[in-house]
């Protein structure tokens, strides 16, 4: 399959390899000029999400010009409430809007029928960024995980704290618990369709994973990611799968075991000891440089490579942000930090 | 002293009781109407603040609706760096703004010198408040930790990526760590005050200490806490302090051992059974009940206070949330809550 000549699968197979493979979190993006270039001939956003040509030509520019071990599909994490069937749209500067699903009515106008066909232009980019990649670099498909999905769905736009959609959850379990296995179903299928188009390995996002407490946690967190694994699973039984709860904090183990994930994104506040003895122990790691260490670059940012690099030296490691990259980053000190990870 | 009457210190010094002692951070505030009442007569947040016979009765008015078992100083954490010399203004429904504090040379324009007679008005609001104040209820004296404030100071208002103060700690943590020392010297001085002017206890607020990777953890949350701790405890022996490292998640063990904090804040991310396990085995726990269940009410609430008080009864515990009240939350919840807490 020529897996094994890709440093990344080979350390999601648990391999521990001499230097870490590297991918940053939305590595394709507009820190980049080549991507600013194409960015403005779409017409907003989801027109560039859903335009094959222009997606596979994002997502390959930061392969061209770093050389990373792997390239993840550009898309966008609400491309799955948009093929449920709720409007999306995305305000220059401001972020997404949505009209908000607030009730078990709400849900049930939204159906998973038409998640593969609406999403055929994703399905497509895949076929043509893998025409395109060499052999030794692997293509990451991905999605938000249903609670991270949810919060933009029930709150319309990116929130602080998330008062509608826990207003909503704790009131309404029940009601809540709907949505999310809409989420869950849409989501699963959208991600078997990615395997089927060629993706190497899986991630799913649960950017907000880190604002719940214990019991919702479980329920809205931990127990819709196992059904999604063991969904795809069920289809494709070798697809490498990485959670990202960002901040679950001390609920990361518990996330593991009972997810069944293959490997775990860690998010910058993690200490590299702690998680080098309770996670990597267990399961490969992905993370977890703090991208503002990018933005400043210098002395500091050499120190930060070198300690994420030596804490998780003794087991499977693939180096990467903690979040995702910010856009006012200088591509020059993207270049520097791929050098300082690469060699010694 | 009159101390063993009061619960809430009795759990501080480590004793178990037969259902935890409860107050709620932000308790005095805009939910309430009474408060609203006040409010409204000063000209701005600040001058309330500063306003001896307002704060005072704005901090009592929830001790004479709920008979919680502390009463928290009505101010803001902001106080410090106005008294430091760097103005503060609070914008209507929008929050704080400050010219910010971006190098050196402005951290060289700044000075603890003024700091208890600028803050004159915060312990005569003490002196009044323990003069009303019944034999069982204590008085809980505050400050932000020195990383959430200086996050105020450099930002110039609130964040969501603290790009600048991360990109200043992190290019230049001499010059940044002067502003550490400024308000580690400060803060000291305003808490020894406090004490000086009648509180029982100490709770030092770190509201962003969750954003840091564990170097800069290290060096501006705990470092700068523990020497806080220090300086406190060498004029105040037996003052109890909490301190609450809001998002520290795995780094809470290292936090407490290494500040010498009498008692943790637990945020509302922090699962009860690890935390039980792993803290409240060394030191009394404070919270943790998400502020959202509070404002959604019901069953939901009941059944999290249940599972707070049930999984935190092995050892010292005060009931609390895990992040301050939401203004638009119902009194008589809150009322509920009391109740729940208090009677099984």
């Amino acid at each position: 399959m020529g897996d094994s000549v890709k440093p990344f699968l080979k350390v999601l197979a648990g391999e521990k390899t001499e230097r870490p493979p590297i991918w940053l979190m939305r590595q394709a993006g507009r820190y980049l000029p080549e991507y600013r270039a194409i960015r403005s001939q779409a017409n907003g956003f989801l027109d560039l999400c859903y335009t094959p040509k222009w997606a596979a030509e994002v997502t390959l520019q930061p392969i061209r010009r770093y050389g990373f071990d792997a390239a993840i599909l550009f898309s966008d994490i609400l491309v799955v409430p948009d093929a449920l069937g709720q409007e999306v749209t995305f305000v220059e500067g401001e972020g997404p809007r949505l009209d908000p699903v607030t009730c078990s009515a709400d849900v049930s106008s939204l159906s998973t029928t038409w998640v593969r066909q609406r999403l055929e232009p994703v399905f497509e980019t895949i076929q043509l960024i893998k025409s395109d990649l060499s052999d030794d670099v692997a293509l990451i498909g991905f999605s938000g995980a249903p609670w991270t999905v949810a919060t933009y769905m029930v709150e319309g736009r990116g929130s602080r704290d998330f008062a509608a959609i826990k207003g909503w959850a704790y009131r309404d379990p029940e009601g809540f618990g709907s949505l999310i296995d809409i989420l869950v179903e849409g989501t699963a299928d959208y991600l078997c369709a990615q395997v089927e188009a060629g993706v190497d390995a899986l991630q799913i996002f649960d950017t907000w994973a880190g604002v719940l407490p214990e019991p919702a946690f479980q329920a809205f967190v931990t127990d819709p990611t196992r059904r999604i694994v063991e969904k795809v699973r069920a289809q494709h039984p070798d697809i490498p799968i990485i959670g990202f709860p960002r901040g679950a904090g001390p609920a990361y183990p518990d996330y593991l075991k009972q997810t069944g994930v293959t490997a775990l994104g860690l998010d910058t506040a993690v200490p590299i000891g702690w998680a080098a003895d309770t996670l990597q122990t267990l399961a490969p790691v992905q993370g977890n440089l703090d991208p503002i260490h990018l933005l400043a670059a210098g002395d500091g940012l050499k120190a930060e490579v070198d300690r994420i690099v030596s804490g998780f030296a003794n087991g499977p490691h693939i180096f990467n942000l903690g979040h995702g990259i910010i856009k006012e980053t200088d591509p020059e000190t993207v270049a520097d930090l791929v050098s300082w990870v690469r060699y010694p």
